[in-house]
């Protein structure tokens, strides 16, 4: 199902790997399932969908609420807050270049962008709505919104969860950030990167960061990784990275336990707080822990902002969006 | 300060507004303070601020939360919900067209936009920050907000509140909808109004409704108006609007108990539920509420169902707005 890396793997792959086979420009379309072709009626219907209030059990907390399309695609907080001020364990994955990732959520539990969407709707602690019907039954009386799904669907144009999740994927696939001074100097543009982002680059490259964070958007080549690789009582007195098993918490096994996802490195620098738990406030000390925990190497301050540059060096240029205007629900409130 | 209307003096005035008089088309601009003109560069900034959730104590609630510009320019909540869940007595009000308000919230205790502004972000339920001081020491970080308050305000550009809440204004007269289809029948188009359209509009000046709610945003000619008029144990067991005695509750004065801003009819049918505890759910019973309590008048179903279909006429054009990319706090969490 997926690819185990254990340590010595990474290492031998980083080695292998050199910042020229690495130097992959980010896409500026992403790939769609062959069910749920992308068309600009359903990227329409997405963005609405994606940052309407009234898909939460207040009415308070759209999908944009923790993955906000106005900042890095994310919340900037340690943990996410749902419905009535709640917070999980767990910090929000931004939503740019998601499009890209082999698996979805931290632990990678969810197969496609679609699989994914349908989730936090109906968690207690997210969205909070009770199930996808009654998600429906509150969408349906919305005239604004019979007409945005017939316009995406055409025949087969119902209000359901597949196809509002279907149109939510759509819109979430040209969440796009190309161009970044990163992807310029992979283009041939030498001058797109400072001196100290190009030692930074070459520094992990060396280390072996790409061994995990490599390709387009620097978050393969496998899909699995284990974290934190080495036990670290330092840090986990003060992050308790640990207390979460990632993927075993859905699956049970214990050879899932502290798996997780390897997330993208794309707009890194506006993604503060750092990990899974969204434990570590500065980008600094995460790439410290990283070195640390996943690597068995102890960086000097130089090399930390040698790298630290080239990360900034990753963020990219957001698309101009216009601002969705949601249709009313006329003469009555939404519940 | 402000005009107290008596029920006679409303009544009065109903007879003497006929519906060519009440006929004025909504302005395209709004008027602006002289020490705040409404310029490119402020708008632009103000947008931001206004869809920040950084300027929330938990990064969560953002002006937009409650006043969304995605919807009728509020919530669709009984309540308005701030950080951590929480809410207060009152509905949030629209921000479209609050440019033409004379003066601010409910109780209309601020006299501008700028001033209203200023008040949310520092009430504990609503954003929770615990002084504007925290709020500048939040902003002041972020390098795309200093290159924005440099361009919006040039030489004084330091980010206060003073400036970010100019900001804010310039772009809240920005939120205008024309063209509704009162409009374009005030205009001289005929057709633009249903002839139940145009029965409602005249039962509502019959009524006495266009007393208080004349002129381009239905929200004149005073200011002020005692809210109920006429006490009805009925509604009251159901509604309990006198359990908030509006301006009262900041003066602390025995004649502003129960007085309130007359708010705007402009996009009523969006903005369900209504009053100013948001507690009657469809705008029939909002309008036959209205009759009852201010007029002392019974409609009967068919009257109720042409003002509503009048009101309907009131839901204007929203402008195309772009959506803001929030300048990013690189590397760092906003906390």
């Amino acid at each position: 199902m997926f690819k185990i890396r254990s340590l010595v793997t990474a290492l031998t792959l980083a080695g292998a790997v050199s910042a020229a086979s690495a130097a992959e420009t980010l896409p500026t379309t992403a790939p769609a399932p062959a069910d749920n072709p992308t068309t600009e009626a359903k990227v329409e219907l997405g963005q609405m969908l994606y940052h309407d209030p009234r898909l939460s059990s207040t009415g308070t907390v759209s999908c944009a609420s923790c993955h906000n399309t106005m900042l890095g695609g994310e919340d900037n907080r340690p943990n996410a807050m749902g419905v009535n001020g709640q917070t999980g364990g767990r910090s929000a994955p931004t939503v740019w270049n998601a499009a890209f990732n082999k698996v979805q959520f931290w632990d990678g539990r969810a197969a496609s962008l679609e699989e994914q969407a349908a989730g936090p709707v109906t968690n207690p602690i997210e969205m909070g709505m009770k199930s996808w019907d009654d998600v429906v039954a509150r969408l349906n009386p919305i005239e604004g919104y019979k007409e945005a799904f017939a316009k995406a669907f055409g025949t087969d144009s119902t209000i359901t969860r597949d196809n509002a999740t279907k149109a939510i994927a759509a819109y979430e696939r040209t969440l796009i950030t190309p161009n970044s001074p990163y992807d310029r100097y992979a283009g041939g543009e030498e001058s797109a990167l400072t001196p100290q982002q190009v030692r930074g680059m070459n520094k992990a490259v060396e280390l072996g960061c790409t061994g995990c964070h490599s390709g387009p958007a620097f978050n393969g080549p496998g899909t699995f990784q284990h974290f934190p690789v080495i036990d670290n009582g330092y840090f986990e007195a003060q992050y308790h990275f640990k207390k979460d098993k990632g993927l075993a918490e859905v699956t049970k096994k214990t050879e899932d336990e502290h798996m997780w996802k390897v997330p993208t490195l794309r707009n890194i620098a506006l993604t503060a707080p750092y990990f899974h738990n969204g434990s570590v406030k500065t980008l600094d000390k995460a790439v410290q822990v990283m070195a640390k925990v996943q690597l068995g190497k102890e960086l000097s301050k130089e090399e930390t902002a040698d790298i630290v540059a080239f990360l900034n060096s990753l963020t990219g240029e957001f698309p101009q969006q216009k601002m969705p205007m949601l249709p009313g629900t006329p003469g009555n409130t939404f519940n």
